[in-house]
């Protein structure tokens, strides 16, 4: 199965649980390091439907090579701020309602804290419960270029996270291969999930 | 595939979804605009089985054309009145459990905004996320041409909206075409049960 | 397609929407009124896995006809109560998270009102939205005799209405058909559901 | 169908509902008394992809038979424990979010108890709704003998329960066999979902 291949599996599957609705949502794996090469969803690309013909190769920059038609999505610019800063092998941004809706409850405190959950050794590296997972927030913005900027710095200053969120607009995990990647995704759902129906049990909480 | 097939294999999916269940919703399409004609489902038509069987071609006035049994949706006046008024290729009604009960809780002020979620980019023309999308809501009424009447004052004055709730009666929204009309419906599907969690997370938001 | 055959094939889709789970809910339908012939579920029958082979023949007595193997499920009186007082042709009890959560929170009136909502013209004869369908509690019991009784007194003093639900207990309704039972369930699952997470959004309503 | 087909067909079933998302979740049935042999799945096993060759064989110390690779689940102590006090023939842990947050919310007062619901009578020897389930929840631990000698404890304490929750890290329940472990996961989450859920109608309940 090629990266394409595996992607566009997944995309569709993300879809069918409500993740990546309408054209929400992108995804991206790393073909080759150096010089790098990514594949990654065209832009407005439906993702119920997605195949092959949905993906496109694009360099370090961004740019596309070979003769694909499209566009390859708006926020390549973070794809890329994540598989060079956090070294990844594949970027997943999915737009869940918890993720979207925690985003915004949490934007005041910059993120907020999952801990104490078996489910969090579902993340690379995480050997206890007793681990303090960092979900930081990003402000939303239509400047990728300052989004990228933004992307950078926050994996630069919180090197041991496993994700981020945008504020009502999703979240980006990542992994060293698609297949850690695509854990995370379901991980990290799992937990947001979680602690958005904790809160609702117990407002104070 | 035809407009009655495309439709037919939408309504499957959104009962499959909740959106549709028992034989509530009502679905159509223009399929030819001078003289104006119309697929459109039948009345009573239940949308976990609708085959092309359950559509009726009909006139700028209701009338049903050719020898096609049965009689159309109780609601085609308020459909004609969305493709005369906002210009619309297909019309989809959905009768989801949170577009009821939004449409309910914010009756008293006629409406209400949904503001700053990245996901309104999926509604036809929205560039940004800072887009502020107001959702009227008409009371709900069995006289179906004063509905049809309220239908098209409200587009007249709102000619910004995608879409429209009626109390504890679902949501209509509509495209230029059946594709854009099916992405508006999962689109602010989504967004009302975003705001709806959103508002259930912290009540005086 | 035979009754049982098609309360298999309900049985199992009920289940697959989380229904029935376990060995949950149980279904009838009349075969003959003449003496009175109801095809039943088998006592214990896993609800995900109904086939023909679960179903039994009794007579108006709940006796067994023919040499099928098995106990009738331990509703049965009250499934005899529901065809004998309502004139029901398909009697089928489900039992949901909704319905055994506000069985539960609306004991002490006795019962609840659903009004206002435009599904409610799935049910039998209600035609307007401004339809006040009231949904009787019985409080439950392991003495069917004394629960049936309660049953035909409740069919007997409210003959309007389409379905009551017992304490945390679930739902019955019923139709004068299969079909039509079919319809209320989804019907009322979905009416359940709305007021449930209506008064989730203002705990005072 | 031997038993590591049956635990495969049930995982998967479990991970499309979303109750072994990730890697979470572990099953085993006993395959022979005297000397104990347990089928277990095997540590990090995908739930949603899981096969007989996620399976391993042990004897009662945890020890691997045969030349099988792979380690069993980090959890397989507990598992020895449940087979051992509870003279189990199959334990299913499951990590649901309903799960999950009731373990947290309940954790001060080292449970709570499921009463009153007719679905009770879907555990094993439960004959009336009047039952008063007490669902145990042990504090969460990555020391595994330490974890398991608090499984043998509350078990012993508490030889009428049919499951128990550890804390933020889902449920485990068992049974005779297969098919009664199975049947008490479905009744357990159902109850789970519901108790959870009534509490958010009404907070003080």
């Amino acid at each position: 199965m090629t990266p394409s291949e595996h992607l566009a599996e997944l995309g569709r599957d993300f879809y069918r649980r409500g993740w990546v609705l309408g054209t929400s949502g992108n995804f991206s794996a790393v073909i080759q390091r150096e010089p790098l090469r990514l594949a990654i969803t065209a832009s407005s690309a439906d993702k119920g439907r997605l195949t092959i013909e949905h993906f496109l190769e694009i360099d370090a920059n961004g740019n596309v090579l070979g003769t694909s038609p499209g566009r390859p999505s708006a926020e390549t610019l973070l794809h890329l701020a994540v598989v060079r800063t956090a070294r990844a092998g594949a970027v997943l941004h999915t737009h869940s309602v918890w993720s979207t809706i925690l985003s915004d409850y949490h934007i005041g405190h910059g993120g907020f804290f999952i801990e104490g959950y078996e489910m969090l050794k579902g993340l690379d590296g995480v050997k206890t419960h007793e681990h303090r997972e960092w979900i930081p927030i990003l402000e939303n913005s239509q400047d990728m270029n300052a989004l990228a900027a933004e992307t950078s710095r926050t994996l630069e200053e919180n090197p041991a996270i496993h994700g981020f969120l945008i504020r009502r607009h999703g979240l980006y995990t990542w992994g060293k291969d698609l297949t850690e990647a695509a854990r995370h995704v379901e991980i990290l759902e799992f937990l947001l999930e979680s602690v958005g129906r904790r809160h609702m049990m117990e407002p104070q909480y």
